[in-house]
């Protein structure tokens, strides 16, 4: 059976996605019957190098060329960001197209009405590679562990910032020196925002909310931290006590009330998360049946998305020739269960002091702040070992909140107290 | 939509799928529309104490009753072993019914003739929980990352003996000792065998095979070794040269060739597989588009298990109220890739020679035998650091035929040489 799709944006991924369905074109038609040809593409540069040979009819300024073609059974949108994405997507929904993205801030910010308008258009939406790149993790989430209740889920799902992370800590280097030679290398973007704030982790745990708990959240309203602040002694500190830092998202259930947050992370040594490193992402999950699952994998590059991509594009494909290439209604918000915000974690905290002020007086304040420590130790200056350059807490679970109230607290009691450094404990 | 599902067997994976279900109905009904029971049970033990109520008049001693139930639409088959349950399976599907297992060795020994019953009934047929417990590898491998050709595939699949290896390791203990705790604790079953000589596993390695490289293999062909010959001093070795031993079941395409086995093998530290621990599994692909990729979970106990039957059981659900529930034609054998039993691996060989045959003999007699030395050393006698106890060799790549017939000539052309190990490396 012969289906056609049209391809929107043929940047990286678009040619990864291109690329994946030529290379195993053969094997899939041997596998599923199906012979799939992207068949139109919308794309400016049509004179770019991609590595192979791309027919130049192909290629169209005009999307209506490829919303309105009655041969074109599904779109693939890679054209990234919410607009004109979103209506682009719509616009092909509207038509009778199946639609398939890798694009997580438009699946984040419209996640209900591009569900909606693919149930009410009989046609199907399928969105794998905008979380995790290549890792198969919707379709783990949304299928094969549908018979499960999730408890807590935990990701990196950003290489950028893993690669960051890694580097610094396999090479104790900055992380001024670390962004410079990820841009070189084009791992990182010229500007890394997105990534190294965490907005574009935030988009993904989004996605995961409304699919592991059915919580609708802005990406912008989830409690978020980036990288930028983490240092090298903190990473140094960290690993003294048996710890990795990872940037995650997290996400978690304690009876109807679920929490959320993207924040650095110390992660023990033995967490398999703890072992997922540089471009790598991993996403782990907690059933109440399956119990601990973690998936691992490359959460970026054109070939691992190209690969999610074409796992949709093959889904729908098949359900086109089973004659049943529609969607269920789209699972409704859970209204059940309450979002909290960021919940109680334990914490470490790096406070800077004057010379003069003693780990018992910190200590003391802390505790008359409602802070209950853990272990905690004193930090030397690195050239005068009589010099007390801080101290560092780890605090018992506590939330987000009533961490910030106390810490403002702490630093008006004690007058040279600093926070350098708060960063969760998983 | 109620769905009624029958029950073949309710031990202890059995009651694991009914306690999932029941415990996770509502959130199922919520998120599919779809009311699933367990309406029959094939099972003789009715009173067992199941840790949950289930009505007696479920239960049968007569499979009929099942088969020929026109209200049920789906069979979970949880006999284990290839008779009757195959049997019983393919009763199942004459009768069309939709059936789901976790069988390794009868989908193993019986795949092509479930699959195409199944096909010729026009009914499904699912066994995500044969291969990786709770782990949704199968689902991963025909789905979601079928726009790949596989490459390379490594699995850790039997959770009994990655636990006596790992704490072997972590605690310096004897095979022996570890399996004595091991069967108390019930990780290991009285009689061993299966587990330890790597039965089981090379049942799942020959479902793999036929998923990822449509090659059919009898799991006894199966080039294989066990663990119960890995000594405390190979661990030690293994770790101090950056190693951890680990029994996997592994499988490479190379060209049109495609080699597999089951062997324990040194895994480096850095490998995601190596931080796999205790009861838990993985499974590591590489896909020619995703490239690496790994799915990490717990390989058995009744709920994880559960997990895995049940998604199959929602899955299949799921297509029976969009009227669709058939399976597609079967791939095919693959005629063009050729199996070529083991490959050539990296290999760490251990001698134990007489105090008189130096390294220099040994490493020449090797060599003159046509194995490439990569390193090697000296093993000291713990008593007497001058006697030499023996020698460690690591070998570039070799096939295990050429391999072991390197190692009879070697044995005969040195007296006293007596091969204590040889183990594969990753």
């Amino acid at each position: 059976m012969k289906i056609n799709v049209g391809l929107l944006g043929m940047g990286n991924i678009g040619t990864g996605s291109y690329q994946t369905l030529e290379m195993n074109r053969k094997t899939i038609f041997e596998r599923t019957g199906l012979d799939i040809e992207i068949t139109r593409i919308l794309e400016r540069d049509v004179d770019r190098d991609r590595g192979f040979f791309v027919p130049k009819e192909k290629f169209t300024q005009n999307p209506d060329d490829i919303f309105s073609d009655e041969n074109i059974d599904i779109v693939i949108e890679l054209i990234g960001g919410i607009e004109p994405a979103t209506t682009f997507m719509m616009e092909a929904l509207k038509n009778g197209k199946h639609v398939v993205t890798a694009n997580k801030a438009a699946v984040a910010a419209n996640y209900d009405m591009l569900l909606e308008t693919a149930y009410e258009n009989k046609v199907m939406f399928r969105y794998e590679a905008s979380v995790g790149g290549g890792i198969p993790v919707i379709n783990a989430l949304t299928k094969a562990l549908s018979a499960n209740e999730f408890e807590e889920i935990h990701g990196i799902v950003n290489g950028t910032t893993n690669y960051i992370l890694s580097q610094m800590t396999d090479f104790g280097l900055d992380y001024a020196d670390v962004l410079k030679v990820a841009q070189e290398k084009g791992f990182a973007e010229a500007d890394p925002t997105a990534d190294v704030e965490g907005i574009d982790v935030a988009n993904k745990l989004a996605i995961l909310m409304a699919i592991c708990f059915g919580i609708r959240l802005a990406p912008m309203d989830i409690p978020r931290a980036g990288i930028t602040a983490i240092s090298k002694e903190d990473i140094d500190i960290a690993a003294s006590m048996g710890y990795k830092i990872k940037l995650l998202c997290s996400a978690k259930k304690t009876g109807n009330d679920v929490e959320c947050h993207v924040k650095p992370t110390f992660v023990p040594f033995g967490h398999p998360i703890a072992a997922v490193n540089n471009e790598f992402n991993a996403i782990f999950a907690k059933g109440n049946a399956v119990d601990d699952l973690m998936l691992y994998g490359k959460g970026a590059g054109p070939l691992p998305t190209g690969s999610a991509v074409m796992g949709d594009v093959i889904e729908i494909a098949t359900a086109i020739s089973k004659e049943v290439a529609f969607d269920l209604p789209p699972v409704k918000e859970n209204k059940e269960l309450k979002y909290i915000g960021e919940g109680a974690d334990e914490r470490y905290i790096k406070l800077s002091v004057n010379e003069d002020v003693t780990l018992g007086d910190v200590a003391a304040c802390l505790a008359n702040n409602g802070l209950d420590i853990k272990s905690c130790r004193q930090l030397c200056a690195s050239d005068d070992k009589k010099g007390r350059a801080g101290y560092v807490f780890i605090i018992n679970a506590v939330s987000g909140k009533a961490l910030e109230t106390a810490l403002e607290k702490i630093c008006k009691d004690i007058d040279s107290v600093k926070v350098s450094s708060v960063i969760n404990i998983l």
